[in-house]
């Protein structure tokens, strides 16, 4: 820290993202990325786009909120595109909550949520997930808080049905309910027809996994007008160019072939279920995950300790060193191919 | 605003970028574009980082720190790298200014320093320009402030010396100095060099202009490794996956061809001392400009009324509707062919 740096951010510890390593070839399984390439229309979008970087992009990227408004029966208003849905969270938390209006969110889920809202100065409570690390409802009635929800939940899988999340909204009508829906996708439900319905409701997706567009960094928010402008406001407040002109053409691409990434979504559920099965043979106990990862533990090893043998063997998967969890590890679901060969590394480390 | 919106943002109101038309063709020098396109280099790297976009990008910017290192003759652990510049002002608003440290800047400068304020809530002071619009440097010492200066400044065009910005930076060891040199490759000199003297400067620079990137958002902060760390800590509390990999590979190849940015640069500053001829014969008072735009007033006709003539003709220059500069317009410099239009139709417009 530097002797200018402010002490408002003195007790702040960012974010730590999965490894990204650069050298060594991993067989990667532990950042959530999707076991496919994007459609090769998306490729040769963002190449044409590239032609012409010296002029702005459009910062109210209005082709791309056509079609996603298009994709989603709603209108253009609905969204709000940003730079990877961490931006629009960040948002949610600048403008729905502040000193006198405090957040909850569950004790285990998106490590960002307890960032942002130390950044942002937020009182903060994390509701304690229930033991079988599903979220118990009834916590989040009547909170007189802004309230994140991730669906399904990270890094567990385990998601809540629409209508609990509708339960939630009903019982919450002067507060902002966020549903991060990173991961919807791959097999739960999502709450974006419940936007014309709910005026305190944000819905958050990204372009990341079901989408092939981590590198991209493509997110949005849907939601009523007024939540969006409110949103748009802050936006326009940091940094209106946030989307390149690149990004903004793969992603309209993207949404033109959404056929492909529903296919590729399907293959990595059956993908998943595969491995959810070779793992519970291998006396895994493994959570409902709805996600494009798996959230396992073993009775013969540490989560920390399998991680490292992982590791040693070139497959990387995610520990977070986190007391109620820490027995865990999250995998993602890559190819059949590489879910192979991390059951094979993983049976190899157990009869060692 | 919506019933949900945080009421610390009552008082907020956003940036306006400049118009970016998507219908009608204009001739458009109204948001300091580059009139050449980026080197076939750039477009090729980032079409090929377009294969792999479902992984997700370095969020340590590696190679692109390296090489700006190498440009510079600095270390990567004095560079953050940013989603276009604008992010790390407010980066920088957010890491050196708070409650207790307020801000100065000029009353007529970049008018995203103002909101940036507001959104962090700090307290701010606007120091008027002398009645040419320059700078007086004794207003900036023993500041007890945090200091932003762009320079050259925007929208007059007029730079300081680098000799005058360390006067100020030896005047406020307290304090951090901002130099933002968002159009410093067009005729002004850089304090790029003085970073490793005084722990208290920080210099932003963009891609947008010189690099011929305004399309790709990509700047960077400069400054001694802990005031970079401070800036890191806000960026991995924000969204540390801020730059998309198209991007990454985009810049590092526009370094990779630096000349050839620097020849458009001097191509560019050409045609600025040409059109600021051809202004002046028509009896426009013009600023002494090192940037890639104008700044010019005709005592026959109001800004605003110019600005709206040339749009009907199609050319778009911009006006900003401040006070004190309500009968300038800034122009950016397009091409030859493209000034030459401007010439004639204002031509036009003042026999009419």
């Amino acid at each position: 820290m530097s002797r200018f740096f402010s002490e408002k951010y003195a007790e702040l510890k960012p974010y730590v993202p999965g490894e990204q390593p650069q050298g060594r070839q991993f067989i990667k399984l532990n950042t959530n990325e999707n076991a496919f390439p994007p459609h090769p229309a998306v490729t040769e979008a963002a190449a044409e786009a590239a032609k012409s970087l010296h002029l702005y992009s459009d910062p109210e990227c209005r082709i791309l909120r056509e079609k996603l408004a298009e994709r989603y029966s709603l209108t253009p208003e609905e969204f709000v595109i940003v730079n990877g849905s961490d931006e629009v969270l960040n948002f949610a938390f600048m403008a729905f909550c502040d000193r006198h209006i405090p957040v909850i969110f569950p004790d285990i889920t998106y490590g960002f949520y307890p960032v942002f809202a130390k950044l942002n100065n937020i009182p903060y409570t994390e509701i304690p997930l229930q033991e079988d690390l599903t979220i118990r409802v009834r916590d989040y009635l009547q909170a007189a808080a802004t309230i994140f929800i991730a669906n399904p939940n990270a890094p567990t899988g385990i998601a809540l049905k629409r209508e609990q999340i509708e339960e939630i909204l009903q019982a919450n009508p002067y507060n902002v309910v966020v549903v991060d829906e990173a991961y919807v996708d791959f097999g739960a439900e999502s709450c974006i027809p419940l936007v014309r319905e709910y005026d305190n409701l944000l819905v958050t997706q990204t372009f990341s996994k079901a989408r092939s567009l981590a590198g991209g960094r493509l997110g949005y928010g849907v939601g009523n007008p007024e939540l969006i402008r409110d949103l748009e406001t802050i936006r326009y407040s940091t940094n209106p160019y946030n989307l390149d002109s690149m990004t903004l053409a793969a992603g309209a691409a993207c949404l033109d072939h959404d056929d492909y990434n529903r296919q590729n979504c399907r293959t990595i559920m059956r993908t998943r279920e595969n491995a959810r099965r070779e793992l519970a043979d291998l006396g895994f106990e493994v959570t409902d995950s709805k996600a494009n990862f798996l959230f396992a533990r073993h009775p013969g090893i540490g989560g920390e300790e399998l991680y490292l043998r992982l590791k040693e063997r070139g497959i990387l998967i995610r520990h977070f060193s986190v007391e109620r969890i820490k027995d865990y590890n999250r995998i993602s679901v890559g190819t059949e191919e590489q879910m192979e060969a991390l059951v094979a590394a993983i049976k190899e480390i157990l009869n060692a």
